[in-house]
């Protein structure tokens, strides 16, 4: 059976050369790398040649017949390069920001700039196939989740829906990720000797991810606390979330019920049994989220542990997913 | 000066093998090694003997007249030795569990054996010097407190005595420990290639240091929300504390004035500007505790990161803070 | 088209587990799991059935038509199984050193113990595919090679052959492993806060992997120099060899085109321009061999610097590419 | 007693911050931060105010009376106030490689720039107090040894010296070094995603700490083997040395007792007993060089392990081991 060429823009970024090392492993896809501003290789082993490459624009497309391109680029790039991609025939995976948080406004307050395509904001589809599955099989453009928000949304979205989280006394997300996350440009903050041996907590309450949680799962701006934190690790996310329950929940396994309830079908969503909490390398180098239960019936507190890989299901392996949906192959393609 | 010398009993132990260190260097002290089960040394230099060696015995402690024994043992080893250390006429500083909660009832509770010495159970003193200094400098027996609550207690207690939480909404402690806490005996969980490139929480809601911060601060078991983390580091900890204010508060200014009239004069715990908080390296190989507040005014939620070295402040530092105080020591000799 | 079942014991081990892992993605191969003194499972998710399990015996081995079993056992035990399951008509691969080293004087010398199956030693294949791929083909019981031979031979092989080394300076391989190569039994040795910002040297010139690159390479003992190293990561084995080269050689070239005359068309053998090296991550999580060479031609002096996954090449990842030639699979399957 | 103040040029660095650490603790000295080209300091505790800050200026040595100035800076920094502070008064310890080759011909090749300072590259001494004690003793600027050099020669030298080793058959030195060797400037080559679970080889044969090796030691260029390697750690070097004896040893005991009779008094070098080797954590955060020794009599090859930590005797620990011998203070002053 012939591949589908598949275009990857931003392939040297650690989410671009995920989405390269899964293409090239999809049963039905050929990575193809569009070339855009990348500095040099480095060293590599001779007569093993990589994926085909071709410059960066709507020609390449066109002639290469690229049925989708992803973009593991800066939002501002994202923004730039999409309705080129668009008019050339490509569906367009976007794992920036650029395209999910449903209003101009909402994205020039948190990403500080302006959205150069509001009409393009208002078509995208945001990619968490659990709860949206149908627009993304039908999407032009797909706005692939956030790290962080991927972790927390699949968590807490059935339990909100359930009526089963007492929302007035809050909702606390403590979210930690690998460096990973952070991208690949060297900065002091990313260098080895200042994160070994070391753990620390950023943009506390204020992480651009949360308007994207809030979005997605209704809740109030007061409702959630949320904060990020940096593992000396390479890559993997792990959120503890606290709630108290309301009445209508006696015990882990009833919040374990609306999890089955939810995900019983779901391929990358996996449960534990109540009491059990999965940690992060459950999931590591894999596309699925799991979740475990620790609950307090006397006192009606409720903790969830969600672990993703960041460059997985909360990046590069949920863009195949959405990929797969939006060009009819098998949803777990490429993804086992 | 003539140092004095000062026992510790289980030295191979993390902790132990910090009190050696830190005595080492103590202007006014000298470590007196006291050997119990102790397995072989490893390869060390020639000729660089290491401090003295005496069998574990109140005869030990006569003889070489030890004005204080830090026992880095487990709780049933602590319960053990401590009467005949005391009878002996050496302070003791215990830096296990056997001494921490009060009760017998709630001993038995949480670590799961009955406690065979209530009358010193009663007479022990916790040893958190920021809260009960004079009780330290008169006691015979002290309790060194386990490094969650360290963290979490200097962090919590000026606010909920000065008001400020609002109880009702809960605290949630998200609490991340490095390895180290986890002590020297090998296992399966903290073995190297279990541990690197991982994050895991364990004991969510029932940590046996729960009881240890409820005991000092007040607080009701259904106000806190405590889970423990591992972090793939050898030494410190970072607590992540979330909780809303009562009325009283308006800015994180507010909350950092607490702090202040608290612990203005404090001369191991250190503040942070509003908006500005500390990383876990901040404080290690120290006796600090750090503290930085973040607060979002509009919605009342308040974030405070507290942190400390578990093998300083959370441990052997803390001991030798403790020691100070009951041998007449400046308090901070031997820690700056 | 129907899986051949094939048989794991000691599928709880770093090796063994990896053999899960690959088997459960091999085209060909259905992983079948033979319990044998197994610990209890960890936590894991709900409905998600592993690999198939049956008893470890000769009887599984027939009942379920194992056309081989994987040994990833301590060499005692491999020597205890491997009858039985040969007898059971399984052809048998062996990850421990039980069949390594052609004599039972030599396995009693490095092994210090005495080796219960002569004939079994006899007969056993080492299974370096790259130098003795037909005597594999055609072999019963398969003795994978150790990790840190497989990196050593495959650099030092092809140029020996060649005449290019002055064997008489001597050839020195300093070794540096992940820890799993450890294997997984929790040790002091292997325990985090041990290993963690650390590094330390063992076995310097006696390692029991020096008289199994001795045999297959035919060096004498005292032309080469091996000391093995523990580095701080989970998996990976880089090796620096360095030499002098005889006259034959004038060029980093001259080196390269032994290797490529030999290696040329190795699947699983890459090699890299004059003057470049392959770090370690350059073959992680795969069955890859990197060879890159520095050479100064005044003074005579090389050094190559060989890379494996000691999980991969160094173990299961050979252990498969072994099977596949013995069973008659494409020698790749599953592999790349 | 009053404290002398001292200079740092370059303390945000990591070689410069561990002076400002190691002087605030030394008995007899005070830490003076000179601003050259600092960027702003990052969150940091209130009311705990650092050193003293002056800017970085001629005027400033001479007002501060400042009877030494460390030069933490690259080399062209280091060659360009060299002349200034040494025309202010104080003595100059430069840490850089700008007057550790000797030759302006040297330096142009090793450091790829023309030497402005020749005068002062003939006046420099070499500040390896073990071998150069009067000379550092008298000296007005002192060229603080690289890192790799320190523990090499403290390893070769005696031996070399004693006529030990067999040089016709070569010394290769197998260098390992945490990342803090390459300094805090952010690059992708120590970014913690690029180091962790990795381990690489650079500098192959050609490292610019060689010729500074083999200026000390003496040994031509061909006798010498160095590849310097990146272990995945904060600090800390260990470096494996091979040779092969002379006649005249026939014990790891002979090579001890070289050692013994050269380093016997020496304050900051330990010796381990034949066949024990120290690991790298031996020597973490001091001033130690440890060695240790194996040996095959049959054969005459030798191993030794040499260990320090990069910024300790590598960097600032024997920076101010220079300044103590410079400036009359008691060698070990602040470094025990």
């Amino acid at each position: 059976m012939s591949l589908t060429p598949l275009g990857i823009i931003g392939f040297r970024g650690y989410s671009g050369a995920e989405l390269v090392t899964l293409l090239s492993r999809h049963p039905h896809a050929e990575p193809v790398l569009l070339e855009h501003r990348e500095s040099d290789d480095g060293p590599g082993p001779l007569g093993r040649p990589g994926p085909r490459r071709l410059p960066c624009s709507p020609e390449s497309v066109r002639s290469a017949g690229l049925a989708a391109v992803f973009l593991a680029t800066p939002p501002d790039v994202s923004m730039d390069l999409t309705p080129g991609l668009l008019e050339a025939g490509a569906k367009v995976i976007d794992l920036s920001g650029a395209f999910r948080l449903g209003t101009v406004e909402n994205y020039q307050r948190w990403y500080k700039e302006s959205h150069t395509q509001p009409g393009l904001l208002a078509e995208a589809v945001y990619g968490l196939p659990e709860f949206c599955r149908s627009r993304v099989s039908a999407a032009r453009l797909i706005s692939n989740p956030g790290c962080y928000p991927t972790a927390a949304n699949l968590a807490i979205q059935p339990l909100l829906q359930a009526g089963a989280i007492a929302r007035e006394t809050g909702i606390v997300c403590d979210a930690k990720s690998g460096v990973s996350g952070a991208g690949r440009k060297p900065s002091l903050k990313t260098s080895f000797c200042e994160v070994t041996e070391n753990f620390s907590a950023y943009s506390i309450l204020d992480h651009r991810h949360v308007p994207e949680i809030l979005r997605t799962s209704g809740l109030e701006e007061g409702e959630l606390s949320f904060t990020a934190q940096l593992i000396p690790i390479d890559r993997g996310i792990l959120e503890t979330i606290y709630f108290r329950t309301t009445e209508q929940i006696g015990s882990a396994q009833d919040l374990l019920a609306i999890y089955q309830a939810r995900y019983g079908n779901e391929p990358f969503v996996r449960l534990y049994a109540p009491g059990q909490v999965p940690d992060l390398r459950a999931v590591s180098h894999t596309n699925y989220c799991d979740l475990g239960i620790k609950y307090d019936a006397r006192t009606r507190r409720a903790v969830v542990v969600s672990v993703i890989d960041n460059l997985g299901k909360g990046a590069a392996g949920q863009a195949i997913q959405n990929m797969n949906l939006a060009l009819g192959f098998p949803e777990t393609a490429g993804l086992l």
